[in-house]
């Protein structure tokens, strides 16, 4: 049985994690924190039937679990894994601390100097359907965010196989609110989130661009060369660095989000079936669903699973276009299912467990 | 043309006060006050067309304009209130600080010592459908709350024939969230409002309740012995005082409110057909819809209207048993459209100027 | 392992079931049915990742599986069951067709003559927090409504210890959409339902008042002078039918039930600890929760889950009203998910199994 | 004071243009139809309060009334219209059947020969910011799209000065869900909608597609080397057809839409200040409001108005990109707010009245 601490049990993630874990058979809660309502139990701080106590996080009994996820925000994140990892445990962090390769990418995008940048280097990016083995091996896991995983599994079979025209993908998203957080703001204010739709941060402002363009580099230099389409040749074709032009919409909606990606195609791409690449890819994948022809992905496709559900999408009269789209729950697989995920591949238990 | 203040532009009912206002032909704005966004214009805070200047109120030209709606928190309201009245001018107050006739019962649900009870006894309960004559003369008007307004109209023909068997009315009743404001708090993230429906403040709890008693109480005796059904004798019991047993609940809409009514019937009461009744006593109020037999009245019968819009119904099997259904727009006929209709009254112009 | 077959696989209650079976260690499915839909697969008709082929009811291998769940509606449901049970099998119908013991009762509310009267005797209502012991052997198991299964264990305590100074009981229900099924209908189209809150068959008309009726008086009178509060003699009073005053709204949300219950308590009843009571005689029970002093039941505490969520509240300044606020998730504990509980009673296994 | 018919009154755009009218000045209502609700009131049919009798097409005084809209359907629209024409009154048609100029077009998209070709060439595309000239004399307005309004606007400066180095506009349009008409379906049940985002009949497969092609490059062409930037030389470039990658959604609201545009400028156009042109381009456009800078456009900008609100926002580090939001309600400016627009331009009165 592995024992499993929470530090921030009383976020959306916190509590989605609890819920997970509460059908996992082989995993079971060692300590669940939150400083602020350190003394009560969950079910007293959100309505769910979770009656597990809180405690401060200088009370956590590190030495007693096996891994500890942190839900904490950034900075503050990393503070408390750094204690994690002193004690010889391991982390998976929800927070976006052990994401990005380069601290100063870090200090750039969230404004503050990384609180221990000497542990970036053994951090795994916690995405399995790219970095499994790596993940399996890893002390910290820096699990992803959520509109990286929705768009990077949805436009990796083109740059695995070089296919892209045009160093910019566009990738136009929308995500319910728990994205935003429990926090109170006027943002997320109910009536000013229903009946509506908001873009924010766009114009190459969110947060998740330096995430999301690492890894969509390293998958398109990466793999440069070495694999080819249909058993032809491959179509790597000679642009440098791939740059994401990402817009973040918030949706009425409590959970669930969509990204739509718009790719320009090399001729020779514009001839396969990128359908079929694409199930192939992720034959054998647990938690990527690739659609049938003529199905549309939709958010409820994802909501409340762990799956990515994508469907890819020629453009008629428009040969070198290609249209994706990849659904994802932001708080399962965008999150807290994935951190699961994760988990399980490090201990070597069944990838599927409480997550099914 | 009448010129117009507003204190507290900027929250919901001053921006429906404002919208309303822009289709008043008869009517202009004067200023609009927001002291935390003072130097601002209201379409910088809120996402609307109107780019009316805000200003703070120490700069508020009260002697230039005619009347003053305030929309500012109780306390803060009848502080603004007193320098309109001293200044000579109207006030449509859209706060609790004026519907209440005694300062003690205000003190002790309002945790607050009514900052001028000398005004209380000039002040008018802004109700048309009852005080439309002195409302004409009033300086004060105190616009009733949301939930008073649909629940006193929704058994008001009954309280004024005495039909009632039981001192107790339930009222169930649903409030869409712009009825908590606009400020940020845990209650009203979209989140925790979505996908949900929150009873709150029952059990006698919410403070809507001795302005509702005030004046259930007030229709019950004052016409007492008055006034008969069908041609005959009255049905006035001898109960003597009455109470509300309230639940308000938070639904997940950003407008409107329905009152589910539940009343126990004298004998005789129990034989007459009340929708004609309410169709009688209604009828001619240019803001009250008794609905036809057979229809139910929903909250999409009332929002973005200025209407109550009531239905009545009998119980099969239960002749002692009636519920009344009464829906209204919280912001509208529970807010600013009752403020705009009774400055129509105040200064003798068409009823429905603006509201139609 | 126990064989499952699912007629009528494609409405909401068939997904969930297929859903909360997917999770459940010793179950899996052996047909899942749907005429409209034979020949293709669960993931074709609704957005979810099961690939079940849907076959026709004529090619349904009955005798194949261990229980069969029926989704359909009544009286074809009826039809259907019939030859489950002569084939051997046991059955959990989802429908109305074995929940009223009286053939009369039920071809007047439905307006149709029973499909098979000869079954009604054999049929247990399965609730398990009263028939536990009967479903264990039952064969049929008549699944009981989602409004019933909120409004009776809403006030199970107090009618098994005769509490009641009244003979009506007045439930205000409100339910999410999907609690009208899949089939498309002016009613359910999305802006006649979103944004608004709507009663129906208020009145003593809905569906589900003999059933709640059956069920309030067989806890009434079945329990009559057995059972005492707090150690004393019994406060069961002398009315001899209890009648419900219900009215259902529609709710603009896809899942989750509350209903809000008012009783008029007799002098002795006016002065007992009714949470206490109630958590009493729910503690041990998996899926009753009630809520600590101070907290009210919403629709999120049960979304989601098999619980009931009951909060218990006095109202202050009217020792003998009672209020109760009883949620559940209308397509879990009101219908699929207390259908896996009451199989899981059948089959002798761990109750929660599937179901945590 | 303008007598008007109405066709069609009881759909979701019937009935706004029955609100908007009740609040014009100058216009009164002379018949509203419905075949299918003939006999009965408006009131009857929607939770609405206007008591309008409701005729048969065959019963419609058209000779009484000196304009119709007509909110029928297309092909049936085609026909009623025709009527109007004959009887030599005015017509503004809200479906597709006077927008595209070409019968073929038409007959192609949607699959049906076009009742009246011969009546095309006399029809104006009744968007007022390009045709306002030719739709004061026109005796057919064809009503734009609500799709091809929220682009149009969205893009047309940057077509009238040739600013695009690459002939497809992306168009990702998020519609709420009153665009797909009042008529129950599977895909605008609620609970389908609900929490969801749904992507529909992309990849050029949107019947707006050729409607939007249409303008785009009659705005492309038809202006071409006539308008220059900043003073200087015109930006026009040589690409010959434009067209558009338009990908609809429908969003879980009741009204609004967004349309987020992606553009390719010209090396000289990456100069220009985009906002600042279109501040000027739309400059006395009462219903087009250009944001200030750092505000961004979102649904709540448009609902309940007339206006198209619109945002332009560079890319930062891709100087050759630039995204448009572009919001309007789709029941407003996308239809019966236009079409009252159009009215009032055909009839010599103030463009606003009936829609501040």
């Amino acid at each position: 049985m592995i024992k499993v601490g929470i530090f921030g049990a009383t976020g959306y993630t916190g509590v989605e994690l609890v819920k997970l874990l509460s059908r996992h058979s082989k995993a079971r809660i060692g300590f669940a924190h939150s400083d602020s309502n350190a003394g009560t139990k969950l079910s007293d701080v959100l309505p769910c039937p979770y009656d597990i106590p809180l405690i401060k996080a200088d009370d956590a009994p590190i030495s007693n679990v096996d891994v500890v996820f942190s839900c904490l925000p950034h900075a503050a994140s990393a503070e408390l894994c750094k204690r994690v990892v002193d004690a010889g445990k391991r982390v998976v962090d929800l927070s976006a601390d052990f994401r990005l390769r380069d601290a100063a990418v870090y200090a750039e995008w969230y404004k503050h100097t990384h609180p221990h940048p000497e542990l970036l280097d053994e951090a795994v990016y916690g995405l399995p359907e790219i970095y499994r083995r790596d993940i399996a091996d890893a002390q910290i896991v820096g699990n992803p965010g959520c509109y990286p995983t929705s768009i990077i599994l949805g436009v990796l079979p083109l740059l695995e196989l070089g296919a892209l025209a045009e160093p910019v993908i566009i990738a136009d998203s929308k995500s319910g609110a728990s994205g935003a957080g429990r926090k109170p703001s006027q943002a997320t204010h109910f009536v000013e989130v229903n009946e509506n739709l908001a873009p924010y941060n766009i114009g190459h402002a969110h947060r998740h661009v330096p995430e999301i363009e690492q890894e969509l580099n390293a998958a398109w230099s990466g793999r440069s060369g070495e694999v080819s389409v249909e058993g032809g040749e491959t179509l790597h074709s000679h642009l440098s660095t791939l740059h994401i032009l990402f817009s973040p919409h918030l949706l009425p909606i409590s959970r669930g989000m969509l990204s739509m990606l718009y790719v320009k195609l090399t001729a020779q791409a514009a001839q396969a079936d990128w359908r079929s690449i694409y199930a192939r890819r992720y034959d054998g994948e647990p938690f990527v669903r690739v659609l049938p022809k003529g199905q549309i992905s939709t958010i409820a496709h994802a909501t409340h699973t762990n799956y990515a559900a994508i469907s890819v999408h020629p453009v008629a009269g428009m040969p070198d276009r290609l249209q994706v789209v990849s659904c994802i729950d932001n708080l399962v697989k965008g999150a807290s299912g994935q951190a699961l995920q994760n988990m399980n591949i490090m201990f070597g238990i069944d990838e599927c467990e409480g997550l099914r």
